[in-house]
């Protein structure tokens, strides 16, 4: 039986990065919005709970943009009226506008996620609308939310690099990301939505929202399109961030699909954290169960290295 | 049309890493080596021209083993007969022992690697030999290359997870690194072979082979199995480390199969270097050419990230 006990995992965390990270799991929405088959409602709340089991504090459940413009998740409703509730854990909605808001809140949303873009021509690609348009229509559900109490996040899409218009500068970036803060966003997840990022473009970035803000509020997404996903995550460690967007299995299409596919696997993310002695509270045996689960469904491998890694070579000692 | 021009792409190199970064392919050796199918000779010839056509300085390109030990590679002697020279660029074979010596000497090879391990176990089922009996093979083999002038280099597989003992503990790596620079190896490389380090591992490491020698002789040979090797890559990068060997579309087998398969794939360190402003000499363009010669020979699409997102998306702007 090889000993893994030598090793940092399980230990403490390595100096210079932070001791905890907290990760928003987005596959049952980011990762099924990017699949071209369509899971029934029963199969969804059955991993939906799993990854609850797994430990995550945050899950991101459903969408209440238009259900025909996005068919894998025309069922968010029932989904979140089915979800049984769990102390500790989130259920995060995607709400493009008022419409989604009042149908999020009649059936009991409690977080809810706004989006946008620091590239003109992608939000306008993606929502038909542009980035100050898109502010306006958040502008009501921001103020709604808070007058119920429910907690916002929003997301900043092709935050580093854009199909259409190439490199995003920082200053972009930054002024989107503080906007949608003093809207009343408690956190921001800054996507790196065409996968294109290097360690090099998120200090630029980082060191400037530094000057801004209090960097606890940040969140990255990072898609691994390129294979640089944890590259990514491993330089933003080092710069303090310390939540992270990703998607059991590395749901969310064909990594190989230009455009928005790619996520960053969960387990790759966990198996990275928990190597340098990060705590998720996260168990990778049963996220990797959880995953099972999706991956019957679909019927098709997923592409997460680290869960495929797993399944054949089993789980490092310090987690099993 | 994208600007990309705003970015570090083509720029300065990030501060605090190498300007400059030496890739050394391994694809025809240890990517082909690690392949079900056995490729033709002549689309070998093909593939290993357009690499060097690519930029590449240094290509392992053949083994002398026993040719009924690695298929693969039984037509290497033929290889190196029939390799056009090229200026500036180093066509290295690996030799086990003085009979694979000879056979090397004889079709004009002029750069070898040895190889052994950090662990004894897995040296063991490897090589049929301790760690010790490998080096007894090793001292007339490199004594010969002295004598001849050729350039040896020497390999060291587990040096941080052994997939039988678990754990390598970073003194153990060091000792025979050290040893096998002292019988004459120019460079060393340091191998992940399961793919199961994660930057903390390599700190470790390095910070103890820093007291010994000179890390500008180091490469470091990840495999990407958990999908960590290019963050292993960044945090090599911010220690010094500038060779890294690499396999052109990740060849060397499926990345799930467990033990020493899922080469860290060329075309995802040059985008994660170039990224980062580090020059490798290597075209992506061109990189990208070679690959398709070798997946099409193959008949399966190759598991480098970065060169699928290139075949679908496009080339960077700077790298066009």
């Amino acid at each position: 039986m090889p000993s893994w006990s030598g090793g940092r995992r399980g230990g403490e965390a390595m100096t210079g990065i932070p001791g905890r990270v907290r990760i928003v799991e987005v596959g049952p929405r980011d990762g099924l919005q990017n699949e071209r088959e369509v899971l029934p409602t029963e199969a969804k709340l059955a991993w939906i709970a799993k990854i609850a089991d797994a430990g995550f504090t945050e899950i991101e459940t459903g969408s209440f943009v238009r259900p025909e413009a996005v068919p894998q998740l025309a069922d968010s409703e029932e989904i979140f009226r089915m979800l049984a509730p769990r102390a500790g854990v989130r259920y995060t909605a995607l709400v493009p506008n008022m419409r989604g808001m009042e149908r999020a809140l009649l059936c009991g949303v409690r977080s809810i996620a706004v989006f946008t873009a620091a590239s003109e021509t992608f939000n306008r690609k993606n929502t038909n609308a542009s980035i100050a348009q898109s502010f306006e229509r958040f502008a009501p559900v921001l103020e709604r939310a808070r007058a119920e109490g429910v907690r916002a996040r929003g997301y900043v899409s092709t935050a580093f690099y854009c199909p259409y218009e190439g490199r995003v500068t920082a200053e972009r970036a930054v002024e989107v990301i503080v906007r949608l803060m003093d809207m009343g966003c408690e956190e921001v997840s800054v996507g790196d939505t065409i996968g294109m990022a290097v360690p090099s473009d998120l200090a630029s970035l980082l060191s400037r929202l530094g000057d801004r803000l209090d960097l606890s509020r940040i969140a990255l997404h990072f898609h691994d399109t390129r294979g640089t996903a944890l590259a990514n995550v491993y330089a933003a460690l080092l710069a303090g961030i310390a939540v992270f967007d990703s998607s059991a299995g590395g749901l969310g299409g064909c990594p190989y699909a230009p455009g928005a596919t790619g996520n960053l696997a969960t387990e790759d993310l966990v198996y990275l954290l928990h190597g340098l002695g990060v705590e998720t509270g996260v168990n990778l045996g049963r996220l990797v169960e959880a995953t099972r689960v999706v991956e019957e469904a679909l019927g098709r491998p997923l592409p997460s290295k680290a869960y495929q890694a797993i399944r054949l070579a089993g789980l490092p000692r310090a987690e099993a």
